[in-house]
Protein backbone atom coordinates (compact mmCIF):
# COMPACT_ATOMS: atom_id res chain seq x y z
CA UNK A 1 0.00 0.00 0.00
CA UNK A 2 1.73 3.25 -0.70
CA UNK A 3 1.35 6.16 1.19
CA UNK A 4 -0.70 8.07 -1.24
CA UNK A 5 -3.33 4.80 -0.32
CA UNK A 6 -3.77 5.20 3.55
CA UNK A 7 -4.39 8.49 3.07
CA UNK A 8 -7.09 7.74 0.72
CA UNK A 9 -9.25 6.57 3.59
CA UNK A 10 -13.33 5.08 3.31
CA UNK A 11 -15.21 4.80 6.45
CA UNK A 12 -17.39 1.89 5.94
CA UNK A 13 -20.33 0.65 7.70
CA UNK A 14 -20.73 -3.20 8.76
CA UNK A 15 -23.34 -5.67 10.82
CA UNK A 16 -26.32 -3.00 10.16
CA UNK A 17 -24.40 0.56 11.25
CA UNK A 18 -23.18 -1.85 14.42
CA UNK A 19 -19.29 -1.62 13.49
CA UNK A 20 -17.79 1.04 10.79
CA UNK A 21 -14.12 0.66 9.75
CA UNK A 22 -11.72 3.27 8.16
CA UNK A 23 -10.27 1.28 4.98
CA UNK A 24 -7.96 2.14 2.09
CA UNK A 25 -10.04 3.08 -0.81
CA UNK A 26 -8.04 1.53 -3.28
CA UNK A 27 -6.33 -1.39 -1.40
CA UNK A 28 -7.71 -4.70 0.20
CA UNK A 29 -11.29 -4.14 1.75
CA UNK A 30 -13.44 -6.53 3.55
CA UNK A 31 -16.44 -8.23 1.49
CA UNK A 32 -18.68 -10.04 3.52
CA UNK A 33 -16.03 -13.29 4.12
CA UNK A 34 -14.61 -11.38 7.20
CA UNK A 35 -18.27 -10.87 7.91
CA UNK A 36 -19.07 -14.28 7.83
CA UNK A 37 -16.39 -15.66 9.12
CA UNK A 38 -17.08 -14.01 12.43
CA UNK A 39 -20.54 -15.47 12.74
CA UNK A 40 -19.71 -18.67 12.89
CA UNK A 41 -17.09 -18.21 15.58
CA UNK A 42 -18.92 -19.90 18.97
CA UNK A 43 -16.75 -17.36 21.38
CA UNK A 44 -18.28 -16.32 24.47
CA UNK A 45 -17.17 -13.66 26.58
CA UNK A 46 -14.03 -13.43 28.62
CA UNK A 47 -12.24 -15.84 26.06
CA UNK A 48 -9.30 -14.73 24.45
CA UNK A 49 -9.13 -14.82 20.27
CA UNK A 50 -6.46 -14.26 18.06
CA UNK A 51 -7.33 -13.30 14.33
CA UNK A 52 -4.03 -14.36 12.09
CA UNK A 53 -4.02 -11.95 9.27
CA UNK A 54 -6.27 -9.21 10.58
CA UNK A 55 -6.18 -7.14 7.76
CA UNK A 56 -7.76 -3.93 9.28
CA UNK A 57 -9.72 -5.88 11.50
CA UNK A 58 -12.77 -6.45 9.87
CA UNK A 59 -13.45 -10.16 11.39
CA UNK A 60 -11.97 -9.46 14.54
CA UNK A 61 -14.25 -6.52 15.16
CA UNK A 62 -17.59 -8.27 13.88
CA UNK A 63 -16.96 -10.73 15.98
CA UNK A 64 -16.08 -8.43 18.87
CA UNK A 65 -19.31 -6.28 17.95
CA UNK A 66 -21.50 -9.80 19.05
CA UNK A 67 -19.88 -11.38 21.79
CA UNK A 68 -18.63 -8.18 24.32
CA UNK A 69 -15.59 -8.69 26.86
CA UNK A 70 -13.13 -11.02 24.36
CA UNK A 71 -9.55 -10.67 24.89
CA UNK A 72 -8.68 -9.74 21.04
CA UNK A 73 -5.42 -9.76 19.39
CA UNK A 74 -4.28 -9.41 15.83
CA UNK A 75 -1.82 -10.32 14.04
CA UNK A 76 -1.21 -8.50 10.44
CA UNK A 77 1.95 -8.78 8.44
CA UNK A 78 1.48 -5.20 6.50
CA UNK A 79 1.99 -2.60 9.53
CA UNK A 80 0.13 0.09 7.46
CA UNK A 81 -2.85 -2.31 7.92
CA UNK A 82 -2.32 -3.31 11.37
CA UNK A 83 -1.96 0.34 12.35
CA UNK A 84 -5.90 0.95 10.47
CA UNK A 85 -6.75 -2.39 12.60
CA UNK A 86 -5.87 -0.68 16.14
CA UNK A 87 -7.62 2.34 15.26
CA UNK A 88 -10.39 0.99 14.13
CA UNK A 89 -10.37 -0.96 17.48
CA UNK A 90 -10.22 2.32 19.20
CA UNK A 91 -12.98 3.74 16.87
CA UNK A 92 -15.12 1.22 18.00
CA UNK A 93 -14.37 1.42 21.90
CA UNK A 94 -12.62 -2.54 21.20
CA UNK A 95 -9.53 -3.07 22.78
CA UNK A 96 -8.02 -4.88 20.23
CA UNK A 97 -4.10 -5.68 20.25
CA UNK A 98 -2.64 -5.72 17.11
CA UNK A 99 0.95 -6.48 16.26
CA UNK A 100 2.72 -6.34 12.96
CA UNK A 101 4.45 -9.48 11.96
CA UNK A 102 4.96 -12.45 10.01
CA UNK A 103 2.96 -15.31 10.95
CA UNK A 104 6.58 -17.22 11.12
CA UNK A 105 7.83 -14.64 13.59
CA UNK A 106 5.82 -14.03 16.50
CA UNK A 107 7.07 -11.53 19.08
CA UNK A 108 6.24 -11.99 22.81
CA UNK A 109 3.64 -11.83 24.09
CA UNK A 110 1.61 -13.23 21.34
CA UNK A 111 4.17 -16.12 20.59
CA UNK A 112 3.62 -17.87 24.11
CA UNK A 113 -0.11 -17.31 24.47
CA UNK A 114 -2.83 -19.48 23.99
CA UNK A 115 -6.08 -18.36 22.54
CA UNK A 116 -9.38 -20.27 23.12
CA UNK A 117 -10.09 -19.12 19.49
CA UNK A 118 -7.74 -18.45 16.05
CA UNK A 119 -9.66 -16.70 13.16
CA UNK A 120 -8.57 -16.82 9.51
CA UNK A 121 -9.40 -15.22 6.40
CA UNK A 122 -6.22 -16.17 4.53
CA UNK A 123 -5.19 -15.28 1.35
CA UNK A 124 -7.14 -16.76 -1.33
CA UNK A 125 -4.65 -16.87 -4.26
CA UNK A 126 -1.45 -19.55 -4.47
CA UNK A 127 1.67 -18.03 -5.09
CA UNK A 128 1.90 -17.85 -8.63
CA UNK A 129 -1.70 -18.64 -9.57
CA UNK A 130 -2.30 -14.91 -9.98
CA UNK A 131 -1.37 -12.18 -11.83
CA UNK A 132 0.50 -9.08 -9.86
CA UNK A 133 -1.95 -7.25 -8.37
CA UNK A 134 -1.49 -3.42 -9.60
CA UNK A 135 -2.11 -2.31 -6.06
CA UNK A 136 1.13 -3.92 -4.21
CA UNK A 137 -1.15 -3.96 -0.86
CA UNK A 138 -4.13 -5.49 -2.13
CA UNK A 139 -1.51 -8.03 -3.88
CA UNK A 140 -0.03 -8.67 -0.77
CA UNK A 141 -3.62 -9.50 1.31
CA UNK A 142 -4.75 -11.68 -1.73
CA UNK A 143 -1.67 -13.96 -2.49
CA UNK A 144 -0.05 -16.01 -0.30
CA UNK A 145 3.85 -14.79 -1.24
CA UNK A 146 5.61 -16.42 1.38
CA UNK A 147 3.04 -18.19 3.58
CA UNK A 148 1.57 -21.43 2.39
CA UNK A 149 -1.50 -22.04 4.05
CA UNK A 150 -0.47 -25.21 5.56
CA UNK A 151 1.45 -22.36 7.49
CA UNK A 152 -1.41 -20.64 8.74
CA UNK A 153 -3.01 -23.62 9.97
CA UNK A 154 0.52 -24.57 11.86
CA UNK A 155 0.63 -21.31 13.47
CA UNK A 156 -3.26 -21.61 14.47
CA UNK A 157 -2.77 -25.11 16.06
CA UNK A 158 0.16 -23.97 18.26
CA UNK A 159 -1.17 -20.58 19.29
CA UNK A 160 -4.51 -22.21 20.63
CA UNK A 161 -5.55 -23.87 23.60
CA UNK A 162 -6.70 -27.04 24.36
CA UNK A 163 -9.75 -27.60 22.77
CA UNK A 164 -9.83 -24.54 21.41
CA UNK A 165 -11.54 -23.74 18.38
CA UNK A 166 -9.97 -22.34 14.85
CA UNK A 167 -12.61 -21.15 12.17
CA UNK A 168 -11.24 -20.03 8.55
CA UNK A 169 -12.51 -19.00 5.86
CA UNK A 170 -11.21 -19.86 2.38
CA UNK A 171 -12.11 -20.93 -1.48
CA UNK A 172 -13.34 -24.20 -1.89
CA UNK A 173 -10.82 -25.43 -4.63
CA UNK A 174 -8.32 -25.18 -1.02
CA UNK A 175 -10.52 -27.38 0.65
CA UNK A 176 -8.03 -30.43 0.08
CA UNK A 177 -4.82 -28.25 1.44
CA UNK A 178 -6.85 -26.90 4.53
CA UNK A 179 -7.66 -30.73 5.11
CA UNK A 180 -4.24 -31.78 4.55
CA UNK A 181 -3.17 -29.20 6.97
CA UNK A 182 -4.89 -30.58 9.64
CA UNK A 183 -3.57 -33.35 9.92
CA UNK A 184 -1.46 -33.97 12.55
CA UNK A 185 -2.74 -30.80 14.06
CA UNK A 186 -6.26 -30.27 14.79
CA UNK A 187 -9.43 -32.98 14.72
CA UNK A 188 -13.01 -32.61 14.92
CA UNK A 189 -12.72 -31.01 11.55
CA UNK A 190 -16.16 -29.56 10.07
CA UNK A 191 -16.82 -27.46 6.60
CA UNK A 192 -19.08 -25.17 5.97
CA UNK A 193 -19.70 -24.72 2.24
CA UNK A 194 -21.05 -20.79 0.91
CA UNK A 195 -23.03 -21.09 -2.09
CA UNK A 196 -24.17 -18.41 -3.74
CA UNK A 197 -27.29 -20.10 -4.45
CA UNK A 198 -29.29 -23.62 -4.42
CA UNK A 199 -28.09 -26.16 -6.91
CA UNK A 200 -24.71 -23.52 -7.25
CA UNK A 201 -21.15 -24.81 -6.17
CA UNK A 202 -19.78 -23.54 -3.22
CA UNK A 203 -17.22 -20.74 -4.27
CA UNK A 204 -15.84 -20.22 -0.33
CA UNK A 205 -15.83 -22.80 2.95
CA UNK A 206 -15.72 -22.59 6.74
CA UNK A 207 -13.89 -24.62 7.96
CA UNK A 208 -14.07 -25.21 12.05
CA UNK A 209 -11.57 -27.44 13.26
CA UNK A 210 -10.59 -28.34 17.25
CA UNK A 211 -7.47 -28.89 19.24
CA UNK A 212 -7.11 -32.40 20.49
CA UNK A 213 -10.44 -33.06 18.72
CA UNK A 214 -11.03 -36.47 17.51
CA UNK A 215 -14.78 -36.60 16.14
CA UNK A 216 -15.03 -37.47 12.29
CA UNK A 217 -14.97 -34.81 10.08
CA UNK A 218 -18.44 -33.38 8.92
CA UNK A 219 -19.18 -32.16 5.74
CA UNK A 220 -22.22 -29.88 6.10
CA UNK A 221 -25.18 -28.80 3.56
CA UNK A 222 -23.93 -25.58 1.75
CA UNK A 223 -25.29 -22.22 3.48
CA UNK A 224 -26.94 -20.38 0.91
CA UNK A 225 -26.03 -16.84 0.22
CA UNK A 226 -29.09 -15.61 -1.87
CA UNK A 227 -32.44 -16.96 -2.67
CA UNK A 228 -33.85 -18.21 -5.97
CA UNK A 229 -31.96 -20.09 -7.97
CA UNK A 230 -30.76 -17.07 -10.67
CA UNK A 231 -30.15 -13.25 -10.12
CA UNK A 232 -33.32 -11.87 -11.04
CA UNK A 233 -33.48 -7.84 -9.69
CA UNK A 234 -30.90 -5.38 -8.72
CA UNK A 235 -32.62 -5.82 -5.16
CA UNK A 236 -30.60 -7.36 -1.72
CA UNK A 237 -31.55 -10.98 -2.25
CA UNK A 238 -29.53 -12.50 0.49
CA UNK A 239 -31.31 -15.35 2.11
CA UNK A 240 -32.77 -14.88 6.04
CA UNK A 241 -30.10 -16.32 7.78
CA UNK A 242 -26.98 -14.25 5.54
CA UNK A 243 -29.20 -11.11 6.25
CA UNK A 244 -29.56 -11.92 10.13
CA UNK A 245 -25.56 -11.72 10.02
CA UNK A 246 -25.15 -8.69 7.80
CA UNK A 247 -27.71 -6.63 8.93
CA UNK A 248 -28.71 -7.65 11.86
CA UNK A 249 -25.43 -9.04 13.84
CA UNK A 250 -26.55 -12.15 14.42
CA UNK A 251 -24.84 -15.65 14.68
CA UNK A 252 -24.53 -18.39 11.75
CA UNK A 253 -25.03 -21.64 13.78
CA UNK A 254 -23.53 -24.30 12.78
CA UNK A 255 -25.67 -27.96 12.13
CA UNK A 256 -26.51 -29.34 15.63
CA UNK A 257 -24.45 -27.25 17.22
CA UNK B 1 -19.89 -65.69 4.10
CA UNK B 2 -20.79 -69.39 5.05
CA UNK B 3 -21.00 -72.13 2.44
CA UNK B 4 -24.55 -72.34 4.08
CA UNK B 5 -25.16 -68.43 3.41
CA UNK B 6 -23.98 -68.84 -0.27
CA UNK B 7 -26.61 -71.76 -0.73
CA UNK B 8 -29.12 -69.01 -0.21
CA UNK B 9 -29.19 -66.29 -2.84
CA UNK B 10 -31.78 -64.02 -3.88
CA UNK B 11 -32.54 -62.78 -7.20
CA UNK B 12 -32.72 -59.02 -7.40
CA UNK B 13 -33.80 -56.48 -9.93
CA UNK B 14 -31.56 -53.31 -10.70
CA UNK B 15 -32.12 -50.20 -12.96
CA UNK B 16 -35.91 -50.80 -13.42
CA UNK B 17 -35.52 -54.58 -13.81
CA UNK B 18 -32.97 -53.82 -16.79
CA UNK B 19 -30.21 -55.73 -14.62
CA UNK B 20 -30.76 -58.82 -12.46
CA UNK B 21 -27.94 -59.81 -9.53
CA UNK B 22 -27.76 -62.87 -7.52
CA UNK B 23 -26.99 -61.59 -4.21
CA UNK B 24 -26.14 -63.56 -0.44
CA UNK B 25 -29.66 -63.21 1.50
CA UNK B 26 -27.78 -62.92 4.71
CA UNK B 27 -24.00 -61.21 3.44
CA UNK B 28 -23.25 -57.89 1.86
CA UNK B 29 -25.98 -56.84 -0.51
CA UNK B 30 -25.83 -53.89 -2.94
CA UNK B 31 -28.09 -50.54 -1.92
CA UNK B 32 -28.03 -47.69 -3.70
CA UNK B 33 -24.58 -46.85 -3.64
CA UNK B 34 -23.05 -48.50 -6.39
CA UNK B 35 -25.82 -47.75 -8.90
CA UNK B 36 -25.17 -43.86 -7.88
CA UNK B 37 -21.54 -44.82 -8.63
CA UNK B 38 -21.83 -46.62 -12.13
CA UNK B 39 -24.27 -44.06 -12.83
CA UNK B 40 -22.04 -40.87 -12.46
CA UNK B 41 -18.97 -43.16 -14.68
CA UNK B 42 -18.15 -40.61 -18.07
CA UNK B 43 -17.24 -44.54 -19.92
CA UNK B 44 -17.60 -44.66 -22.94
CA UNK B 45 -18.03 -47.91 -25.16
CA UNK B 46 -14.98 -49.67 -25.89
CA UNK B 47 -13.00 -48.40 -22.90
CA UNK B 48 -11.58 -50.74 -20.50
CA UNK B 49 -12.85 -50.49 -16.67
CA UNK B 50 -11.50 -52.08 -13.71
CA UNK B 51 -14.04 -52.29 -10.64
CA UNK B 52 -12.16 -52.70 -7.25
CA UNK B 53 -13.77 -54.61 -4.64
CA UNK B 54 -16.61 -55.14 -7.20
CA UNK B 55 -18.91 -57.88 -4.76
CA UNK B 56 -21.13 -59.51 -6.33
CA UNK B 57 -21.12 -56.99 -9.35
CA UNK B 58 -23.60 -54.38 -9.00
CA UNK B 59 -21.41 -51.23 -9.88
CA UNK B 60 -19.85 -52.78 -12.72
CA UNK B 61 -22.95 -54.53 -14.13
CA UNK B 62 -24.56 -51.41 -13.72
CA UNK B 63 -22.49 -49.41 -16.01
CA UNK B 64 -21.98 -52.11 -18.38
CA UNK B 65 -25.80 -52.05 -18.66
CA UNK B 66 -25.67 -48.32 -19.65
CA UNK B 67 -22.84 -48.33 -22.01
CA UNK B 68 -22.49 -51.07 -24.17
CA UNK B 69 -18.76 -52.60 -25.53
CA UNK B 70 -16.97 -52.32 -22.13
CA UNK B 71 -13.80 -54.40 -21.46
CA UNK B 72 -15.06 -54.78 -17.96
CA UNK B 73 -12.81 -56.26 -15.24
CA UNK B 74 -13.19 -56.85 -11.27
CA UNK B 75 -11.44 -57.53 -8.44
CA UNK B 76 -12.69 -58.96 -5.62
CA UNK B 77 -10.90 -59.98 -2.44
CA UNK B 78 -13.82 -62.72 -1.17
CA UNK B 79 -14.13 -65.81 -3.48
CA UNK B 80 -17.79 -66.43 -3.00
CA UNK B 81 -18.41 -62.81 -4.05
CA UNK B 82 -15.61 -63.01 -7.00
CA UNK B 83 -17.51 -66.25 -8.09
CA UNK B 84 -21.01 -64.53 -7.92
CA UNK B 85 -19.78 -61.29 -9.66
CA UNK B 86 -18.44 -63.58 -12.44
CA UNK B 87 -21.56 -65.50 -12.68
CA UNK B 88 -23.62 -62.08 -12.69
CA UNK B 89 -22.01 -61.21 -15.32
CA UNK B 90 -23.19 -64.39 -17.55
CA UNK B 91 -26.29 -64.47 -16.75
CA UNK B 92 -26.50 -60.83 -17.74
CA UNK B 93 -24.98 -61.51 -20.95
CA UNK B 94 -22.11 -59.36 -20.01
CA UNK B 95 -18.56 -59.83 -20.46
CA UNK B 96 -17.06 -59.73 -17.07
CA UNK B 97 -13.57 -60.87 -16.14
CA UNK B 98 -13.14 -61.51 -12.64
CA UNK B 99 -10.24 -62.55 -10.38
CA UNK B 100 -10.31 -63.15 -6.90
CA UNK B 101 -7.58 -61.20 -5.20
CA UNK B 102 -6.40 -58.89 -2.36
CA UNK B 103 -5.84 -55.23 -3.96
CA UNK B 104 -2.01 -55.04 -3.30
CA UNK B 105 -1.42 -58.86 -4.61
CA UNK B 106 -3.03 -58.28 -8.00
CA UNK B 107 -2.03 -61.28 -10.43
CA UNK B 108 -1.22 -61.28 -14.07
CA UNK B 109 -3.28 -59.62 -16.50
CA UNK B 110 -4.29 -56.67 -14.17
CA UNK B 111 -1.28 -56.12 -12.74
CA UNK B 112 0.05 -55.24 -15.97
CA UNK B 113 -3.31 -53.55 -17.83
CA UNK B 114 -4.07 -50.26 -17.93
CA UNK B 115 -7.57 -49.08 -17.76
CA UNK B 116 -9.59 -45.98 -18.77
CA UNK B 117 -11.54 -46.29 -15.55
CA UNK B 118 -11.13 -47.53 -12.19
CA UNK B 119 -14.29 -47.19 -9.99
CA UNK B 120 -14.61 -48.34 -6.47
CA UNK B 121 -16.92 -48.77 -3.70
CA UNK B 122 -14.64 -49.44 -0.63
CA UNK B 123 -16.19 -51.09 2.58
CA UNK B 124 -17.21 -47.88 4.57
CA UNK B 125 -15.92 -48.56 7.94
CA UNK B 126 -12.27 -48.43 9.74
CA UNK B 127 -10.39 -50.99 10.93
CA UNK B 128 -11.25 -51.11 15.05
CA UNK B 129 -14.63 -48.39 14.17
CA UNK B 130 -16.97 -50.98 14.43
CA UNK B 131 -18.38 -54.26 16.07
CA UNK B 132 -17.37 -57.63 14.64
CA UNK B 133 -20.14 -57.92 12.14
CA UNK B 134 -22.24 -61.44 12.41
CA UNK B 135 -21.39 -62.19 9.14
CA UNK B 136 -18.47 -63.07 8.17
CA UNK B 137 -19.13 -62.06 4.71
CA UNK B 138 -20.84 -58.89 5.28
CA UNK B 139 -17.93 -58.18 7.96
CA UNK B 140 -15.26 -57.96 5.49
CA UNK B 141 -17.24 -56.03 2.64
CA UNK B 142 -18.26 -53.33 5.05
CA UNK B 143 -14.38 -53.06 6.86
CA UNK B 144 -11.17 -51.76 5.61
CA UNK B 145 -10.01 -54.62 7.44
CA UNK B 146 -6.38 -55.33 5.91
CA UNK B 147 -6.85 -52.69 3.57
CA UNK B 148 -6.64 -49.34 4.25
CA UNK B 149 -8.32 -46.50 2.24
CA UNK B 150 -5.14 -45.09 0.89
CA UNK B 151 -4.55 -48.58 -0.36
CA UNK B 152 -7.58 -48.21 -2.48
CA UNK B 153 -6.48 -45.31 -4.02
CA UNK B 154 -3.06 -46.63 -4.89
CA UNK B 155 -3.60 -48.87 -6.16
CA UNK B 156 -6.61 -47.66 -8.51
CA UNK B 157 -3.62 -44.58 -9.69
CA UNK B 158 -1.82 -47.20 -10.61
CA UNK B 159 -3.79 -49.46 -12.92
CA UNK B 160 -5.00 -45.87 -14.60
CA UNK B 161 -4.14 -45.38 -18.18
CA UNK B 162 -2.94 -41.79 -18.58
CA UNK B 163 -5.98 -39.23 -18.76
CA UNK B 164 -7.63 -41.92 -16.90
CA UNK B 165 -10.54 -41.68 -14.19
CA UNK B 166 -11.41 -42.70 -11.00
CA UNK B 167 -14.77 -42.90 -9.82
CA UNK B 168 -15.41 -43.93 -5.69
CA UNK B 169 -18.27 -43.56 -3.54
CA UNK B 170 -17.56 -43.30 0.19
CA UNK B 171 -18.89 -41.97 3.82
CA UNK B 172 -18.61 -38.28 3.86
CA UNK B 173 -16.56 -38.51 6.87
CA UNK B 174 -13.80 -40.22 5.00
CA UNK B 175 -13.28 -37.63 2.20
CA UNK B 176 -10.00 -36.04 4.11
CA UNK B 177 -8.48 -39.93 3.89
CA UNK B 178 -9.90 -39.98 0.61
CA UNK B 179 -8.11 -36.29 -0.88
CA UNK B 180 -5.17 -36.54 1.12
CA UNK B 181 -4.92 -40.20 -0.46
CA UNK B 182 -4.80 -38.43 -4.11
CA UNK B 183 -1.92 -36.19 -3.33
CA UNK B 184 0.40 -37.50 -5.61
CA UNK B 185 -1.27 -39.93 -7.34
CA UNK B 186 -4.42 -38.04 -9.13
CA UNK B 187 -5.49 -34.69 -9.54
CA UNK B 188 -8.28 -32.55 -11.02
CA UNK B 189 -10.60 -34.00 -8.01
CA UNK B 190 -14.06 -33.76 -8.00
CA UNK B 191 -16.59 -34.27 -5.24
CA UNK B 192 -19.95 -34.51 -5.48
CA UNK B 193 -21.58 -34.85 -2.37
CA UNK B 194 -24.80 -36.96 -2.01
CA UNK B 195 -27.51 -35.98 0.88
CA UNK B 196 -30.96 -37.22 1.64
CA UNK B 197 -32.65 -33.64 1.44
CA UNK B 198 -32.39 -30.50 1.12
CA UNK B 199 -30.79 -28.73 3.67
CA UNK B 200 -29.32 -32.10 5.45
CA UNK B 201 -26.00 -32.85 5.64
CA UNK B 202 -24.50 -35.27 2.72
CA UNK B 203 -23.49 -38.98 4.30
CA UNK B 204 -21.92 -40.03 1.17
CA UNK B 205 -19.85 -38.78 -1.21
CA UNK B 206 -18.94 -39.76 -4.97
CA UNK B 207 -15.00 -38.62 -5.84
CA UNK B 208 -13.66 -38.15 -9.11
CA UNK B 209 -10.06 -37.79 -9.81
CA UNK B 210 -8.01 -38.08 -13.37
CA UNK B 211 -4.53 -39.44 -13.58
CA UNK B 212 -2.19 -36.45 -14.35
CA UNK B 213 -5.21 -33.96 -14.19
CA UNK B 214 -3.90 -30.92 -12.96
CA UNK B 215 -7.47 -28.65 -12.62
CA UNK B 216 -8.34 -27.11 -9.52
CA UNK B 217 -9.79 -28.95 -6.41
CA UNK B 218 -13.84 -28.82 -7.26
CA UNK B 219 -16.69 -28.83 -4.67
CA UNK B 220 -19.93 -29.49 -6.16
CA UNK B 221 -23.61 -28.68 -4.84
CA UNK B 222 -25.31 -31.50 -3.47
CA UNK B 223 -27.40 -34.27 -5.08
CA UNK B 224 -30.50 -34.58 -3.40
CA UNK B 225 -31.55 -38.09 -3.13
CA UNK B 226 -35.41 -37.39 -2.36
CA UNK B 227 -37.83 -34.45 -2.43
CA UNK B 228 -38.65 -32.30 0.14
CA UNK B 229 -37.49 -31.26 3.12
CA UNK B 230 -38.75 -34.52 5.86
CA UNK B 231 -39.93 -37.67 4.94
CA UNK B 232 -43.49 -37.28 4.16
CA UNK B 233 -44.91 -41.17 3.45
CA UNK B 234 -43.92 -43.80 2.51
CA UNK B 235 -44.11 -44.27 -1.46
CA UNK B 236 -41.14 -43.58 -3.06
CA UNK B 237 -39.84 -39.91 -2.71
CA UNK B 238 -36.88 -39.73 -4.76
CA UNK B 239 -35.79 -36.78 -6.89
CA UNK B 240 -35.95 -37.01 -10.45
CA UNK B 241 -32.39 -37.03 -11.28
CA UNK B 242 -32.36 -40.08 -8.96
CA UNK B 243 -35.24 -42.13 -9.84
CA UNK B 244 -33.90 -41.54 -13.59
CA UNK B 245 -30.39 -43.07 -12.32
CA UNK B 246 -32.31 -46.10 -10.24
CA UNK B 247 -35.15 -46.99 -12.37
CA UNK B 248 -34.31 -46.08 -15.80
CA UNK B 249 -31.16 -46.56 -15.99
CA UNK B 250 -29.90 -43.02 -16.78
CA UNK B 251 -26.41 -41.50 -16.27
CA UNK B 252 -26.01 -38.88 -13.55
CA UNK B 253 -24.53 -35.89 -15.08
CA UNK B 254 -21.91 -34.32 -13.49
CA UNK B 255 -21.86 -30.00 -13.30
CA UNK B 256 -19.96 -28.51 -16.18
CA UNK B 257 -19.25 -32.07 -17.80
Amino acid sequence: MSAEAIDDLTRDAFLGGRLHLFQPRNGYRAGVDPVLLAATVNARPGQAVLDLGCGAGAAALCLATRVPGLELWGVELQPLYADLAQGNGLENGVAFNVVASDLNALPEPVRSARFDHVIANPPYYSPGAHSVAQNAGRGVALSESDTPLEDWLAVAARRLAPRGYLHMIQRADRLPDMLAGCVGRLGSVEVLPLSAREGRAPGMVILRARKDGRAPFRLHAPCLMHVGTRHERDADSYSAAVSAILRDGQALEWPDG
